[in-house]
């Protein structure tokens, strides 16, 4: 299944921004990136990508789906880690190239695959030269699950697998 | 200047996503994709990408800097409309692929080219079949400028500018 064969695609850029026909801007892979926020902290909890069949999948069981370009497959989020998210609301933006996810976390609550809620576990401080190196700062990167247990080997942990 | 010029790279997976050294992880293309939300609602307020100068100038100032791959070069968001971005907090994520900014708008408080506090002003109804035509919904859409009178030509309207 190509983007054509499920969604519209619209070339006309007025139409696009102040239209209400959804006709999402798939890239030239065909993918759409997929910015994914709780629906409780309003914190941003993963950063993933589309295809259309995820995209379709997700809007018609609002149960958050997306494509791995590491594995090359269709993903259903938690279909492994039992980590499922279910989508609250879904947005586009102005030029429908992008989606934005709400989203409630199922399972544990953790959404990385690393066993924290989010995958944005480290703050990078501002006011520093890059030149130099720059020291990254935990925030909230407390484990609410052991990857290894729950993915079964030790790849999880060392981050091979890179969804959940 | 090229990644390698300001960011140390680092390949190792446990390093990436357990370390504390910030190396920021550049698509083939040099560029990061940056999730911007407000400091203020937590609402996602636009996406776009940054290459090593954009991420170096931004961390340095603390304003938001980018870069735009339809016009091919370095942007400071808000220096044609005046709707700039004081960052508040910086984060990566897992494996230093995508960042996410924190922002306090200035100017006008609207972010979006076309006038919009947010670029993610419409809403995809969830529950529909994908192969029927998907309404969007309206959501926060009211323009807090006109895009016309702020860039000075009616292209801006018309989306063939997108940054502002």
């Amino acid at each position: 299944m190509t983007k054509s064969d499920v969604f519209p695609k619209v070339d006309d850029k007025t139409e696009l921004e102040e239209g209400t026909l959804f006709a999402p801007n798939f890239d030239a892979h065909g993918f759409l990136p997929a910015i994914v926020t709780s629906a409780e902290t309003g914190e941003v909890l993963m950063f993933a990508y589309m295809n259309a069949d995820a995209l379709a999948l997700s809007i018609k069981t609002g149960e958050a789906h997306y494509w791995s370009r590491s594995r090359n497959s269709l993903w259903r989020k938690g279909e492994t880690s039992g980590n499922c998210q279910r989508i609250v609301e879904m947005r586009t933006d102005c030029d429908q190239d992008v989606i934005w996810l709400s989203v409630e976390m199922t399972g544990s609550g953790a959404c990385c695959h690393t066993g924290r809620k989010s995958c944005f576990y480290r703050a990078v401080p501002l006011g520093a030269d890059a030149s130099a190196a720059v020291a990254l700062v935990p925030v909230d990167a407390e484990r609410q699950f052991d990857p290894e247990a729950v993915y079964g080997h030790a790849d999880a942990a060392k981050g091979t697998l890179k969804s959940s």
